[in-house]
């Protein structure tokens, strides 16, 4: 395991946290990162949610099955996609925009010590549904997934799941 | 710009490569960087295939209108999802596990001193199906970007992409 690399091993699942507010500085920090991500076209179709409402947060983890812990979260971030911003208005290049984005603030957070957890929205119907509206998403703005974030409770070791099988040279076979 | 956070800010996209091999050792560093993102269920759908070959590498790079300079790259990797593996065989998640693990190897890159560029596939259609055929992929591989790499000819300076019309409190509205 490289030493430089150390901050993509070290980002792992967190899904308990202290109950100490995540400072305004950090969350910039986090958006900063997340909008550093490169982007198809550059058209950015990435959006934002910042909850720290506790009832927002509690509704928001009752549209997700394996989410309820962000009911506790100190932080939450809806990661949505603007459709309509979006390169050739494609829900695959607004994915993978996002996802670049997502991956990013989880990576920022592990840095800057925080722990986060993504939870999966996109494709579920009745979560994209639900979610749209508990925050009152005009039709164009579709939920990828939610960030929970916090302060880590503990904070795991880092690991390579690096996998052979799924490296091949020049052709399938 | 938090110092903790520059190997985001300083990965920029990069299509001009030196000559120079990119060593074995430093491919396997991208490759475990790749896989540990996170994955919905962690179901690792993503695949690589590496392309060294010159004549590999212009052919991919022909199936790609913007990615002309693959053709002249010392390395190229081909991130495939395999649909059968990925959570519910659904595009959306193997898009969003891929695109993580994109990101991851973007950011590794740059680390590690190496310039790399993501080169959009999905969802053109003739792109998925000119590089399935050039890689023999079988068809629950799909090709979803590739991405350019070796060692920069001049470094980009880190930039803060931050827009704060893409942050929103609590709700859209």
């Amino acid at each position: 395991m490289d030493s430089r690399l150390k901050f993509i091993f070290k980002r792992r699942s967190v899904r308990k946290f202290k109950a100490e507010p995540v400072e305004a500085q950090q969350i910039n920090e986090l958006l900063s990162a997340a909008m550093s991500a490169p982007s198809a076209v550059a058209k950015d179709p990435w959006r934002f949610i910042l909850l720290r409402d506790r009832s927002n947060l509690q509704n928001i983890a009752s549209c997700l099955p394996n989410g309820k812990f962000l009911a506790e979260a100190p932080l939450g971030i809806v990661v949505c996609g603007d459709i309509d911003q979006a390169h050739d208005n494609t829900v695959s290049y607004m994915l993978q925009d996002c996802s670049a984005a997502i991956e990013n603030i989880l990576l920022a957070a592990s840095e800057i010590g925080l722990g986060a957890c993504w939870l999966g929205v996109h494709p579920r119907e009745d979560r994209i549904k639900n979610i749209s509206k508990c925050c009152q998403l005009p039709a164009n703005v579709i939920p990828i997934a939610v960030i929970a974030l916090g302060y880590p409770q503990t904070i795991p070791d880092p690991r390579n799941r690096y996998n052979p099988a799924f490296v091949k040279q020049e052709k399938w076979s």
